[in-house]
């Protein structure tokens, strides 16, 4: 059975006094630019006029994809499939780009196996949801079944509802997976509609040759395929187990209330498709940054987002959700912590 | 006397080193973007691959104006001169936005009187370098003598120093002064040489039609200025004495090999100045965002600097340096701690 998440936005409305709220702050109003809607987006998720986010967690799924090469042998990335799980490797021994930005930031991580083609073992700090070690690949027809889709579903709001039954209010998301640009572009241009062009990227390197290549193939693909467009029919078609996790993560953490920080490409697409599912989700996301990655802009302008970061970041794992934390954080704060006109005694304009 | 400040280039020269170092950490190379330069800065200035900048500080100097109204009556800003003092006061009790954003963000805050037309009396936390009860206006000559600037400038650089001395690696600049985006604009204007519709905004929230105003009247002050063009003379022409000072604490602070975190337009108007006398302070600065006030893109423009953060900020008092520095101490950890391909085991491209 395919999961469905009922999911309603926000309760209660709060937006209209949160905005008086910063308006009687101690500074000219809207003088804070975008941290102030940053500011309404975490009072109206927390549900108060002076929000406590407390520590936030971030979850990193990864998992293999099926489709590392096109029929005719090209690759779909500049690295080879063995770096997923020697990343995960890195990512339990602390030494990857997100465990450094995490622990900076205060952020504490998990790392969940969704479907890496690796035996770990049992391991300390590694969540086994692992569905399969990697998905089929969409050359040969679905890269999972509606079953193991709805098991990755369910994998990832389970994850996501412990997490919250611990008290945790802001989740962060990340993923590894070599290959998975490729099924993130597939998804955004059945979603979005956009050319496949726009929604295409050299991912981890490609070159203008092989990033030529991979977009007339996935269009080719995607031109060729007529099953249904529903979210996640179309997310078991193209996604990756890693993908599909996040999506029922999001759904899960929105579910419990949570504020939902959003990385990049990879970890959009899978907000594209839990939005497609559950509108309501968008008004429970921060999106952290706007990648290098070409069709990320695609994905937040379909969600009617603008990112809060723009550093050319391409490189996932939850890297650029770490870096905008300290500004949710920030944002949360001056609603909290700030004077207003009255109690500082500070003449207005 | 006019102080001379020597100032050399970081030294030694790692920047190949730095990047190669980054180049060998377990991530596609370039895939955290500007990041990647950021920890370049920061290697450089602090002359190590693996840099550990500590805990950051803040200095915020505050100045009256004494041209708050053109000579017809139109007022230049769009908050009484009160407002001042007032938010000094609010500093000292830790109700202001960069009181809170400071304490999020781990940031020691130092608040100078370096001109302000109020007697705060001795008081804990305010560094007393008052120059005078606020500049006189530009509409009657110079905003300052050129050895009240001189002795500002002076002050600025032993604050810096002072700082400097505990061990500091990293101070941040802000500041507050009704009528300060005026003094701003004019510098810009001189240093420049953009036009003056380019370099003057809103301040805290002119109406289009006090904007108008407010720029005519300024191109025709600057227009009929005929003074030297060098920058300590200009500074004492247009400047504010929080300007000034913030210039001082900017070459001082280069001087101690400290990284500097500029904040926005009146910030960047004493970098600027800093820049014209000494051009090898560019290397030692971080800007940390793009003011939503207009005149902001033709400084960096001018200082070929591109800023972290572009969230239409227009706050000043150092907001946005606070806001910039999780970025600079997470460009840092990137360098320091993350493991290389090698120490690793994960394959290259």
């Amino acid at each position: 059975m395919t999961p469905h998440f009922d999911l309603s936005p926000p309760a209660p409305d709060l937006s209209d006094a949160l905005r008086t709220c910063l308006d009687n702050k101690t500074k000219p109003p809207g003088s804070l630019g975008r941290l102030e809607a940053l500011a309404v987006r975490v009072g109206q998720v927390l549900g108060t006029l002076s929000p406590a986010p407390g520590q936030p967690h971030l979850l990193v799924c990864a998992g293999d994809h099926g489709a590392l090469r096109d029929p005719r042998g090209q690759a779909l990335s500049a690295y080879p499939a063995d770096v997923t799980w020697q990343m995960v490797e890195n990512f339990l021994a602390g030494g990857a780009a997100i465990n450094v930005l995490a622990r900076e930031a205060g952020i504490e991580l998990h790392i969940a196996d969704a479907g890496v083609a690796h035996d770990f073992g049992r391991r300390d700090g590694l969540i086994d949801v692992k569905i399969a070690p990697g998905t089929a690949s969409w050359f040969d027809g679905p890269a999972m079944s509606a079953s193991q889709c709805a098991q990755a579903l369910r994998n990832g709001a389970g994850i996501a509802r412990d997490i919250a039954a611990r008290g945790v209010r802001v989740l962060g998301f990340g993923e590894m997976g070599i290959g998975n640009t490729a099924s993130a572009s597939l998804i955004t241009h059945v979603l979005t509609g956009a050319a496949m062009d726009d929604c295409t990227g050299r991912g981890t390197g490609l070159d203008d040759a092989a990033l030529a290549a991979k977009t007339r193939t996935l269009a080719a693909l995607a031109g060729a395929w007529h099953g249904p467009h529903d979210p996640f029919s179309v997310l078991a078609q193209f996604g990756g187990f890693e993908i599909a996790t996040l999506v029922g993560a999001m759904l899960g953490a929105a579910q419990s209330r949570m504020l939902l920080v959003i990385d990049g490409f990879i970890s959009s697409a899978a907000a594209l498709v839990a939005c497609a599912h559950a509108p309501a989700l968008r008004d429970y996301c921060v999106f952290s940054h706007r990648s290098q990655e070409r069709g990320h802009a695609i994905q937040l302008d379909h969600l009617g987002a603008e990112a809060l970061l723009d550093l050319d970041l391409r490189l996932g794992e939850g890297s650029g959700a770490a870096l905008a934390w300290p500004l949710v954080r920030a944002a949360a704060a001056i609603l909290r912590d700030m004077a207003s006109f009255e109690s500082a005694g500070v003449s207005r304009a």
